[in-house]
């Protein structure tokens, strides 16, 4: 092992963290894996011990090593990733070696044709695809079995011998980004293109998503806020803006795929190939044989796991959606009995208590949702599934549907059952600013200012070991810095919280105009705290290749179909539309119901008529389709005459 | 030209037909492009002028041509075209001529291995694309504008020298096959293979499909008649059979698409990719480039098309809408008059002059759909569409509402506006078979009977001259019978006629049991009477090799949506459920119309949970596309080290 004191001589990319007491075959063989030819069945990476800190008075962990590689094996794995770069005539393309100089920002050598994020992107592939040869077991761990063909990395991180895997901060880099992205008050665009070369496609979605949403707020703010001060007291009048809301929630869905596509044929993860799927890192099974690939892999029964599904799972979620509209219950005695208690001697305090069991209410849904998002990821990872996709697919299932539930039932009970719009206003304001104040809390100001904590003590232990020493480790300082640092758990989260506000206002703000104002607001301070928040509380994440925000978009769409319909209830329970139908109420229900169902068809047929895809990118898109198939033909026509040339 | 008095020496496969008056350069000209080499911008096809009938006393024409193919150019064709055919591992592959002893029926030369409806497509796709060089006009004829890239045929077809192109039958794989398929009455599926075999991909999915939805009807009318014979008059009943009629009508559409990927994987179009569309023959414009192919072509703006569809067509159609429910209202007035009439003084007669008015209207809808037809592929030819597939969508799109509206608006009308069940019984009986009888005279004995007047003059030509000349001229008399044929126009028709049966069905059949029986009664005769035309009336036609049943599997979708709210109002209107409702209407309304919702979500949900593609095939596909993946590595990976060494 190639120890360098003064760091190693390549550009360090990648961290790998192992337990400290580690054993030391293993370590070697791992090291040797990573550094093996790659046509031995090695990743033929540069990886180096990390120096340790000098004069280090406490124990550190020994076992963190950096990742690089070089350039040229960067551009072959850039190759085997399919990553799409931009080609000489403004297209994007799949980057191959053999053409690599036909490729726009390919100049010399290809020093800096390939991003950081993409080189550790790149990186990260290989480490993740070094699998076992004919090892049986990891050296030094008999217990930790191995079988041709598995993941090296993946089975010692399901083991816990390896740590964390992460990639480095770019300092110089990362301070550009922050200082355009959220250290000036402006009114411009996020820079979502530096985004997505700092952190890829997955999070620059996200931010795209956020930042679309947020000016698709705005004309809703905008008509909300008048409607909100001259009408206050008089509810009847929100039919109008009920039918806003209805087109509104079509129009940016569906204005937000166009605009999905643009942002993801600009990265050139457009018309990316999904790779195949290895086995997410805790699935366990029997041995056996992969049907599709045909090489040896642990093997579960779909039975076994739709019992699970069916036989556990569901029932929980089930009792957890009771459990949910008991406390829903035990809210509105609460709110029965405040009400009770103003009602017999109003005073200004009575009037504050009014407000109260919506303050708990919004509280204890809050700190249910969390739980029960333990709960789901506890069960969802029991359930064994195969492929990370499939365990995302049916945690989000999971979360969403509780957390609709949890946060809208009381909502639609007061609505439709209770019919109360006065008590339905308030608690709508009450839920959206206390959750929002709950979320901003916890999302940004508490791990910053746990962050800022770890931080003092690191640089007070730092300084202190320079007045002794004297000399200067700023990689292994970084290292070690950035190792403490949280881990950002992906867009999950940031997500759901988007869904939610999103139901808040295309569901009920015709009812509180003033929602989507708040949103707005919500949403500008969100930008700024998420940006903050990737800035510098987290870990840098590895970038994901990301075409679309992938289920959510689906979410919303259920979301928008679901506001559709309430927004038709309500308006067919505003006195306004009820003044129309003066004797029989069948009347009135039977016609809302009729163009509401011709309102959902439209809304269906709409979906179907408006291009998933800009036009000018479909003809990109057609164009380069056509030329790779032209010369597909040509090729083809060629080898033909020869053949027919050899057989004459 | 070549003219042998014996006949060509190769196999025809495929006639081409040019007016009797055609131009000699121009016939000339066509014929040394179709025989050109391939690298010169030829065909390189054999074709001969069919021997003309000698001692013909009326006038025939002599510019008819037969078409055929080396051996050789049609394996190399076949590539072109992207046939795939069986491995030897029993997969589906794309054939390839390198690779063509891999595959499994290729033995020695490869003789048997395409089959002629294959060699016929491949045939009709080299004329096709057989494009114009640097010709600015068909010689002979200056007004025949010709530009580079301009496929010749289909401008030869739009100016209406080319008359006809069409595929040769086989007499004695047709004997065979019509001997199977429909000359025994017998209870065994249809030999689905040979059809497709035979008559290409998209008549065989026509079939199969027909099939399929026919064994569909059986457990319908199995319920059906006992509730028929038990039930007649006591309509209350209905709720079961209506909650049945919902989940049959999302369930077999759901199994439908899994079968129908069954049987495109059999015959290897599932994941055949779709090739460039050509515009269509009667598409006309400025002369431009396209933005995709870069090639010169026609170009027609979008928008105008908009205008004339916005502004011409749909005011049409909404006018025909109109007209539509006239009709009916007259048809309702009669309907009155009758029952006054028998009323007043019920006889026999007055009896049957009860159902008089239905007849009339059943014979007057069939008249108006197919005056309608006409005027909507008209219309849709006059919006000037790029591309066929756009064509027929807007075509279909435009037929379907016409003959939804004007079928089924006297059922809606009856059923939910004067909510009589009795009449709406009688009404559906009447059209049903009125439609039935109308249809099945239309469709086979119509044709069969100008075909066999036809046949009978030809074959009494044919024997006068025999007996004049004593010579045999098989081929050229075959070809001159099939050129006199009709031309069988698509599976639009007989899909569109399921269309509507499948909407007697699902919409009303609660209401009259009987319904399904009918249907598949009429089912049952359709799959012999269509099988005849097909043998016996028709053309042979093209093969097309289609992977699913296209745009009819939406609309029979749209159908089944429309089926499921229909079901529960007709539900809700049920004596039955309104007596768990007696006080308020308004109850019950809310009820049917909060269940229905959840209904058509969950219905949604299935459709996202059923896959459309059996597991087995799904594996079988993700294994080929995972052993080219692999394949594709490996050869980069190669490349990349030899690069590698070279650089070094």
């Amino acid at each position: 092992m190639v120890q360098s004191s003064s760091g190693p001589t390549f550009t360090p990319l990648v961290v790998v963290e192992l337990t400290s007491d580690a054993k030391r075959e293993a370590v070697e063989w791992l090291l040797s894996r990573i550094r093996d030819q790659q046509q031995a069945g090695g990743a033929e990476l540069l990886v180096e011990q990390l120096a340790p800190a000098v004069g280090a008075q406490e124990k550190e962990n020994p076992n963190v090593f950096v990742v690089g590689a070089s350039r040229q094996r960067l551009l072959s794995g850039a190759e085997e990733v399919g990553l799409f770069k931009e080609f000489s005539d403004g297209s994007m393309r799949t980057f191959t070696c053999s053409n690599k100089h036909n490729f726009r920002d390919f100049e010399g050598d290809g020093d800096s044709f390939l991003s950081m994020a993409e080189c550790q992107f790149i990186i990260k592939h290989e480490l993740d695809t070094l699998r076992a040869k004919d090892e049986t077991h990891v050296p030094g761990y008999a217990q930790v079995k191995l079988y041709p063909g598995k993941s090296i990395v993946r089975r010692l991180q399901s083991k816990g011998i390896l740590i964390q895997m992460f990639p480095l901060h770019e300092k110089e880099e990362l301070k550009r980004l922050s200082f355009s992205w959220y250290k000036r008050v402006k009114l411009s665009f996020q820079p979502l293109d530096d985004i997505r070369h700092y952190y890829g496609e997955g999070l620059a979605f996200y931010f795209g998503f956020l930042e679309y949403f947020t000016f698709a707020l705005a004309p809703m703010a905008l008509i909300g806020v008048p409607y909100y001060l001259f009408d206050w007291e008089d509810y009847d009048k929100y039919v109008l803006f009920a039918v806003f809301n209805l087109i509104w929630c079509t129009v940016i869905l569906e204005f937000w795929k166009r605009c999905s596509a643009s942002l993801a044929y600009r990265w050139g993860t457009l018309s990316r190939k999904k790779a195949f799927e290895e086995p997410r890192p805790g699935f366990h099974g029997v041995l056996g044989f992969n049907p599709v690939t045909g090489r040896e892999e642990p093997l579960y029964p779909n039975a076994k796991r739709h019992l699970r599904i069916y036989l556990v799972s569901l029932p929980f979620v089930l009792l957890c959606l009771y459990l949910s509209l008991y406390v829903m219950m035990v809210y509105f005695q609460m709110e029965g009995w405040a009400l009770n208690v103003h009602d017999e001697e109003p005073t200004f305090w009575t009037g504050v208590l009014l407000f109260i069991p919506s303050v708990i209410y919004a509280v204890v849904i809050e700190v249910m949702n969390l739980i029960y998002r333990y709960a789901a990821e506890f069960l969802t990872e029991w359930e064994n599934h195969r492929l990370e996709s499939s365990y995302q697919n049916h945690l989000v299932l999971k979360v969403l549907v509780f957390n609709f539930f949890n946060c809208f039932a009381s909502l639609f009970y007061i609505a439709f059952a209770m019919q109360d719009m006065v008590l339905l206003r308030q608690s709508l304001a009450t839920l959206l600013i206390t959750s929002q104040i709950l979320n901003q809390f916890m999302e940004a100001f508490l791990p910053y200012w746990l962050q800022r904590r770890r931080n003092k003590k690191m640089i007070h232990k730092v300084q202190r070991r320079r007045t002794l020493e004297d000399r200067e480790f700023p990689l292994a300082e970084q290292v070690r810095l950035e190792a403490e640092m949280s881990t950002y758990l992906g867009t999950f989260d940031d997500y759901l919280e988007q869904f939610l506000l999103f139901g808040y206002v295309s569901l009920f703000s015709c009812v509180y105009p003033l929602a989507a104002v708040l949103v707005l607001l919500n949403n500008v301070t969100e930008v700024y705290s998420d940006a903050f928040k990737m800035c510098r509380v987290f870990k840098r994440p590895f970038s994901d290749p990301a075409a679309n925000i992938g289920v959510w978009q689906l979410a919303f769409e259920a979301m928008s179909v679901i506001a559709v319909v309430t927004n038709f209830a309500l308006i067919g329970l505003s006195p306004q539309v009820k003044a129309y139908f003066p004797e029989s109420d069948t009347q009135l229900i039977l016609w809302t119901v009729a163009i509401e169902h011709g309102l959902l068809a439209f809304k269906f047929i709409l979906t179907f008529l408006i291009p998933d895809v800009p036009k000018h990118i479909q003809i990109k898109l057609s164009r380069l389709e056509f030329q790779s198939l032209e010369a597909l033909k040509k090729k083809k026509m060629l080898e033909a005459s020869e053949l027919r040339t050899v057989e004459q």
